[in-house]
This record gives structure tokens, sequence and C-alpha cells, in this order.
């Protein structure tokens, strides 16, 4: 490749919509170009890279045994009826209608197509297990696309399923996938770090979640010492042992108290030390406290739900963990109308008086209505005979002592207070920290869902039909991509590892001198001889200055520096990731070079 | 590659919706399947079979120097809207909403993207000439998908563009990519005429089909003995000299004749021939008839237009030119609702007098409305001077006699009457046969069209602005795969050319001896160890006929057969597309194939 011809144009401003930057600095470079928002176009450099990382997915791919297939993007509605995806998906689902008026949508994932497949032409337990996959454009109507490649609209996503007899053959699949998932990120330079996982919208046993540690990562993560690692949605807070009863026996009974202008849960706290003794002699804190929350569900039917959520007031609800919590339900604030029938609810004074099996009866069916009580759910510490500081139902008022299981009950458990530093991992294995990155890779142990929705079985050993069991793997292609350019970039630009970068070596011959072009063209030639892929900065009338910038933004591994030296005998080896330069003798320079490349890609 | 493994089950029953030989064998042999009406998937052999395809086009592509980019298939409406495109495109065009409601579309050809990245990252004449090119899934939504991938839905096309300073730089851009067609149609061993056709949706100013000859194509072109060609809807009928004035001067007046019960073009010449005698003394025949035919013209925004062609009784409107000549408009059967507002269309009886020009006046916008006259288009060889028996407007009622420009004029010439066998060609180089064919790929000179919809400019050599000269080329990929299956295949299944075979040689060990099957199996990993794909059925309990007809079906070029012969130290080479056989020693087989191979890709 020459510059002078290759379709580029380099930026010296940061595009104004790019807040992370492997964002900026793939646009800024001329690898990417936004086309709509978390819609983007692949310019000649940034499909090269795409290419590699592709390759690189499919060897380890097809080392497991899996088969390649390509399944289309625009598919009809009724195979994603049948699992209920066309409703669960809700706005992010992009739908369209063709000249006839059927329905189709734009697949975000192709669980459903590939179990008619296998359905389709498979019928007995001999052609098990099976795993297939893609490399496919999937597409996901993102509320908030943001940072650039890391959540698009229209992005490569590598799928794979696997098809088994039974959870033995499952848990094989499994296991084999997420070792090539390993495999995978160790090529692409990738750190990782795999976290159980709440499946969400796969339903199925098992799930991890492959995360890139990554300050601008998205998804949260805790860790712990002893090697514990969940996604904080996944995180699985353990209820305390209940209160013996012969202690719960001896609490004072529960009254209610004058607490005005007590909106927050700071200001209650400090009118309650202010006015009413704590039992044990000591002070109330927010931990003292019992907080609840309203929130509304839309289901994606569109029905609209309350529901109040307890937990100690020292503690947020999360909103990703509560999100993931109501699956397929959405969560928004609940609104005035929302609350218009439930004059039971003061704000900032509510309590479990009014609400669940202690409110008023709700419909017979369970859900809220216009004349019933508000569902109510309670974090998992909140465990019988806990006594609380609460809402009295009342403006200015709060009730002191109020024990759970003795003065309240509630509809249920809800896991969804945000994970704190230092909170016990759930396994024993000490304090948690917390932890950001980006995720790269999801596996999923599905199960029958999908099997079961649309039918798929097949005859077993005794000419039975059985189920079959299915898993579901994902690799985000064009997030991996940006990963490796979020990981590996520095201030002057995008920096490749050898085996994703759009070419190995840069070769710029700078000045204005002939002698220079000529040699640089002809070790240009001599490296292309010995199979390395060469960028050559050909293009005169641009200074050095511009050449190095450029060649320090587009981030190839290695740069071959003709100038000034030459009439000295030497050009200068550059190594973009660690700054290193050698001057050398050019034949010096290109067995370097080549020595160079074989330890990177070793 | 195992058959033991491989996703794949053939059939034996034809698909009940396959028309066509390619799509019927790339179904039973399991490398496609039917998603929806004109969607397919790709199963293992059909996705190592367009990889193929798409890695020759790709090499012919470098090789002329363009640069590969690739752009995504869900775009914003806003770029279409401004070359007009949005609305063209009627039905055929794929749209939707994202959840904040903005258009967008499924793309079907991407011009304005182009377009618009050029004019993002270059400004100057100094960049110039530049061919970009993808390969990518498009979308059309055909009203009628038929024949598996020759017309599709979803389908995957090589489309590239050409950009250039002037009218000399465009012709070298698309000599350049004409001769690339020709090197991939050729590699792909695919025959081709290259046709003269019109550019449809695109303007511009040259454009060629490359056509695969083939009896179920859906493209009638025409040839002639001296070299033309040119697709149906391109070839222009030449008008003959207009009648000189002194003939015309001898005319006799029109008069009208009682012509009852003749709304058929052959009834009139019977009435015509048993009532009025011809001025010349001989028969009439339909070629001495005017017919008018009325159709609606539906305008991308759905405005409905009548309009009547009038043309020589013995042609019939050919509909495919009629619908190019038209375009955008799309061609509707006039409807009894379009009709009611003229009731001086007399069905059987239209003739010139109440239509265009010679009718009633029209609005002044010159569109046809309830109280105007309808449009009057002539076919070309009605020239002035010309006479005519024609419709009277009265039921069974003819006139005789009716003379071109001395008693009705019309509103233009259309040039849309079937071009018959024999129709002299107009470049006077003979008499034209009719043949059809596949389009497999389409070049245009598209000119400024795009560039100044989009204002795509460059600065040129004196500093001027000047608009940039295009290009589009596309190939069909998929339909290229299709058309080489159609060529290739027989009645017994698919016969790949080794260049794009899904593997090389099809090894088979057939019967129960275990020897068999070790042999077999050294033998494919011999011919591997050479660099050879092999696909081995390794099956078990599967019988000798079922694997000879299943590799017949396959289509690999060579089969190496491993059974019974074994014992007396020989197995079989057999040669797909001829059907030859040899029997040879297991080494020498090795050899053969060997040779065979190097021969086939020479």
């Amino acid at each position: 490749m020459r510059m002078s011809k290759l379709f580029l144009r380099t930026l010296r401003e940061d595009p104004a919509d790019a807040e992370v930057a492997s964002h900026r600095l793939l646009v800024r470079a001329g690898y990417i170009r936004r086309t709509a928002p978390g819609i983007y176009s692949w310019l000649p450099l940034g499909l090269k890279v795409l290419a590699k990382v592709e390759a690189i997915v499919r060897e380890e791919m097809d080392a497991t045994g899996a088969q390649e297939v390509h399944f289309p993007a625009l598919l009809p509605r009724e195979p994603y009826e049948a699992t209920g995806r066309w409703t669960e998906y809700g706005p992010n689902l992009f739908r369209l209608q063709d000249r006839k008026e059927a329905d189709y949508l734009l697949a975000p994932t192709h669980e459903e197509m590939f179990t008619l497949l296998v359905k389709d032409l498979y019928s007995s337990y001999k052609e098990l297990p099976l795993t297939l996959y893609q490399i496919q454009t999937k597409y996901r109507d993102e509320s908030r696309p943001r940072a650039g490649l890391i959540r698009g609209r229209e992005f490569i996503m590598k799928d794979a399923y696997s098809f088994d007899i039974d959870e033995a053959g499952l848990a094989a699949s499994y296991d084999a996938q997420r070792a090539a998932y390993e495999r995978i990120f160790t090529r692409l330079g990738l750190d990782y770090v795999i976290v159980s996982a709440m499946s969400g919208a796969m339903g199925g046993s098992r799930s991890e979640e492959f995360l890139f540690p990554c300050e601008i990562g998205e998804d949260t993560y805790v860790r712990s010492p002893g090697g514990y690692a969940a996604n904080v949605e996944a995180v699985h807070t353990p209820s305390p042992e209940p209160v013996e009863a012969a202690v719960v026996a001896g609490l004072p009974a529960a009254y209610v108290a004058d607490t005005p202008d007590t909106p927050t849960i700071e200001s209650l706290v400090d009118v309650a030390n202010a006015t009413q003794a704590k039992p044990d002699g000591g002070a109330w804190t927010g931990a003292d406290t019992l907080k609840n929350v309203v929130v509304t569900l839309v289901s994606p039917t569109g029905a609209r739900e309350l529901l109040v959520i307890g937990l100690p007031g020292d503690r947020q609800v999360d909103a990703k963990r509560l999100e993931a919590a109501v699956f397929p339900a959405e969560v928004e604030q609940a609104t005035a109308k929302d609350l218009a029938s439930h004059p039971e609810l003061v704000a900032g004074y509510i309590g479990p008086g009014v609400l669940g099996p202690n409110g008023t009866p709700r419909d017979s069916d369970g859900t809220d209505s216009a004349e019933g009580a508000v569902r109510y759910l309670l974090d998992p510490r909140v465990v019988d005979g806990t006594a609380w500081i609460t809402g009295a139902n009342a403006a200015g008022k709060h009730v002191f002592g109020l024990v759970a299981g003795r003065d309240f009950t509630a509809d249920g458990v809800i896991d969804v207070a945000e994970v704190r530093v230092g909170d016990p991992a759930p396994d024993g294995s000490g304090p948690l920290e917390l932890a950001r990155g980006i995720e790269i890779g999801h596996i999923f142990a599905l199960g029958q869902k999908f099997a079961k929705a649309l039918d798929l079985k097949v005859l077993d050993s005794n000419g039975k039909a059985v189920t079959v069991t299915m898993g579901s793997y994902g690799i985000g292609v064009t997030r991996a991509l940006a990963a490796i350019a979020e990981k590996t970039c520095d201030d002057k630009g995008l920096s490749w590892p050898v085996q994703v970068a759009p070419a190995h070596v840069h070769v710029l011959a700078t000045g204005k001198d002939e002698a220079v072009f000529t040699t640089a063209e002809g070790l240009a030639a001599q490296l292309e001889a010995a199979g390395v892929e060469v960028l050559y900065d050909d293009r005169v009338k641009v200074s050095a200055g511009v050449k190095f910038a450029d060649s320090e933004l587009l981030g190839l591994p290695f740069a071959l520096v003709v100038g000034r030296g030459l009439a000295d005998g030497v050009v200068e080896v550059r190594t973009r990731a660690s700054g290193d330069r050698e001057e050398l003798a050019p034949d010096a320079a290109v067995a370097r070079l080549l020595e160079l490349l074989a330890g990177a890609s070793a």
C-alpha cells in the first residue's frame, strides 16, 4: 500500500461526538466513519484490521469443530413470535414490513433460526453434538448508542450455538467454547476476566461474560481476593440468618413518632438521633432505616405496574441490577399518573402498612389495580426479626422499631441494592472490589428454552423423541476490535499488535532527496518480498513532521524511517508501542524488522 | 471435512418452490436453505463456494487498484432523499423507522454513501482517480422473488464506484472495471455477453450488462451477425424517413366505416379485407392498422396517469421495454376507475382523435385530468405521412386512411414495441436474433448525477471547484454463484469447477471392509498433505449407492472411490463433469488426482 493512493484522510481534531479514545482515534486515523448514530462505515485500513480479527475468531471456532454457516439479517417475525422475543426485545428490535405488509425484523441474535435449521436437517441423537457458528452483521436499536464501535446499532458478531442430547453434552460443548474464547482473546492480545452473569433474555442455567477490564467499560463487575468474579447484575446477596425467636420476643413494640421535614435518609437519621433513644443505647444510622423506593415496571406489552422496593436506607437501588431482575419488563420512574390512584403512598414517608400483603386486598390475579395494594419486595438483608425505622404513611411521621415478620410482611425478595466495595463475596472468598469492563464475549448454557418453544426434538438411542439442549456463544467482533484499540492506544494514536495490524511496517520516506525515495521504495520491496505487509508513505510535498504524526496516529507496530540519516548510511527502525528507536544500515534494518516481527508473532 | 460430522442433509425430493435447476440442486445438496421468500441461509458447503467466488472477485478488484471499504446496510433516509431515490425505488425499497421514528432504509445499492464519503475525505483533483468497492449484503423488496439466488430480496453484491475529474478519466476507469469483469467471469468459468443497456434508475451516459447466456434467464437480449448486442430494453428502433410531401398530397382522405365486432386486430383485418378496398390493390394486414393501447402509469409518489401508446397492430407492447421507458413510474393495467372519467376511450375502437394534442384541451401543466385529453405517444415507425386503419372512437367503427401528421399528431415518441427476430439491428449489422441471459454484472458511466445531487466537488489544477464524474459497477455475487451452478449442473446434481468447488476431491469409502476405510482415510490424508481440499465420506451404515448419489449431487470436481476393487489393489478416480472413470493403484490415483487438479486450475 502506498499512502499517495490510499483512500485515507487523517484528522487533527477529535470528532465532536467521540467520548472514548478508541472511537476518537479510529475516526481520526481514518479507520471508520460515522454514518448514523451507532452505525459506522469501514475504510480501507479499518477493514483490514477487521478481517484479521475475524480470521482469528474463525480459526479458533473451526478448531473446536464448530461449522460455519450464514443466516440472513432480515428475518420473518414468526420464529421470534414463537419464543416471545418479538415482544420481549421491545424498542431494541428494528422491525419493518415488506411490500405485502408481512412483519420482519433485523436480527439482534439468531437462536431461533439456528434452532429451526437443526430441526429441519437433523432427527437423531447420532447426529449430535453439533456446534454451528456465523460471523454476521447484527442489529439492535440501542436507546443510547455510544463509544463508537463499543455500543453500536449495526455491528458484527460471531454467534455460535451448540446442540446436545443432554446436560452432560451441553457442559462439554460449553467448556469447549469457553476454552476457545480464552484462546481467541489471548491471540487478540486482550486481557479478560470471566464473570458469572445473569442470562437475561436468554434464560438458561449457566452464563458467563468475558470482560475486558477497562475504565470506560459499561459493565461493572466485582471480584474478590479469593477469585470470585461476577457481573454486578449477577451478584447474589446472601440473606443473614433470621433473628432468633427469643430475641424477637424481647423487642419493644413499634411506635409512631413525629419526624417533620425528613424526606431523606440523612435528615431522618438526624431527627431520630435528636428525638428518639435507640434501644441499644447507640446512635441511629442509615442502616437502621428501611427505605421504600417506588418504581414503575412496563411489561413488553406496555402494561404498567407500580412496585415498591424496601431496602436498608444506607443502600441505593442499582439501576442495572433492577433492570436485570425484572427483565423482560423495563423500569421507568413512576409518573404522577401512575401514582394518582395510590394516595396511600405519601412521598418521603412510605411504609409497609399500605403495601403488598399488608395493604388493602389486591386483585385476585395478584396484579396491581387502582383499588389494590402495591406490590412490595424486600432486600434480602431485611430478614424476619429485624427492626426498622420506616415511613408511617403520613406526612412528617415515621414508625420506630417496626419488626419484619412480626409487624409486616412482603410479597417476596428482590436483590437489587447496590453492591459495595467491601461487601463479602457470596462464596466467602473475601471482600469485594469493584471494577469496570467491556463485555467482549458472552456464553450461555441455554438449556431447552428455545428447543421447547420451537419443538426441536431428536430420537434418542431408544427411539424416543427428546428435546435438544442448547448453548449460545457470542463475541462482539467489532467491539473486540475497539477494545484492542482502547487497550493499546496512547496520546499519540493507535498502536496495533502485529496479529491484527492493517500492515506490519510503516516505511516513511522523509525529506526531498530523491535517493531517500529510491531507497525507501527498495526497502519496502525487500520487506514485501519477505512476506511483510508494508504501508509506504511515498507522499511528496508532505513534511517529515506530518508523516511522523500520521505514522503514530495510524499505529502500525513498526516503522522504518528513511530520511536525513541516509547520507550517513543509516535508517531508523521504530517500535510504536515502546517508542524504541534504532539507527541501522538499511540491510540491517530489514533484518532487524524481520527479527522484531518474528518475536512479536511468537 | 468428514461427512459423518458435516452439517448436511441431502434431499431426494425437489423443493416445491424451485423452478430452476440451480435452485433445486443447491437446496437438495444442502448448500442453501430458504428462510423467507427470496431470503436464503447458507449452509457449510454453500458458504465455502461463496467464499471462493468472493475471493476471485476481490483479487480482481484489488488488481485494478480499487480499494475495499464496507458500508452499513442500514442507512438513513436523507442522502437517498437528496437524490430522489427514496421515492423512486417505490415498493422495492425496504423502509423502516428507528425508536426515535427517524426514517431508515436497507440499502439496495450505495451510490449516495460512496459519494458522500469521498466528499467527506477528498477535496483535490490530485487525489483522483479513485475507485472504491465493497462486497456487501444488499436488500430489494422484489415483487416476485424467484429462481432461488437468481432473484432474491437479500443478496450479496460487489459494488464499485469510480471518481474522476473528467469524462476521459471516467472512460479509463470504466474500461478498467470492464476488463476486470471480463477476467472475473472468465475465472468463474461463466460465459458472458456484454450488451448495451438502459441505465434505468442510474441515469448516466453509458451502460453495459454482462449477461450469462441461459434459457432460464430473465433478461432477453438481441444480437446480430455483425456483433451488435443489446438488452431488449436498450434496443433503439430507428424511425423510417418521413414520407415525401408529394406522396402525402396524393393520399386519399380518411373515411369512417362500420367495422362491427372487431375488438382484435385479426378480426379488424378480416372485416377490412371483406369490406374495404386497399388503395394499392393489395390485402390489408395487421401492419396497416394502428393499435392504441391504454396503460396506467403510477409515479413514485403514487399519482396515476392514463397513457395511450399507438403502434402498428402487428406488434405488441413489450412490458419490460415499457417499464424501462417510463421509469421511475411503474406500469399497471388501467382500472375501471382510471377509465371512468374518460368515456371517450371506447374499448377496442380507440383512435387518435380524442387523445393528446388532438383531444380536448388538457390541464396547463400537461398532465392528465378528468377534464383533459389522455397523453398519447407513438411508436417510431408511425412517421408523418403514413396512413392507417385505426379506431374511430365509437363502438363498431374504424377510420381508414388516417394519415399521421396530416390527420393527427401525438405528444411524442415511445419506443416500446416488441423486438422481433429478423428486425434490423440499429447499427445496420444485420437481422436480430433473440436470446436469454442472467444479468451477472452491470457497469454504468454515471456521470455527474449523484455528484451533483450531493454536491461532490474537488478543486481542479486551477483551484476551481468542479463536480466529480462517477461510474458504478456491480456484480451479483450470489447470483453469479447460482449461474455457475446453472451452467455446470446435470440431471444428477451439481458439478463445480475446481476454482469455486467447496472442496476438490470427494473421497468415498464404500462397503463394510475395515481395510477400505483405513485406506480411504490414508489417501485423504495424503491428498490433504499435498494441499488438496478433501471431503471424506466416512459414513458407516450408508450404502455405496447412496454415497455415489450424494457425491454426484454435491458435485465436487473429482472423486476417489475406495471399495470392492481394493482387494485387487485398485481404487477409482472419477471426474464429475465428464463422467470419466479410471481404475488405478492407490498411490497412482493420488498422483493422477494431483495431475487432474493442476490441469483444471491451469
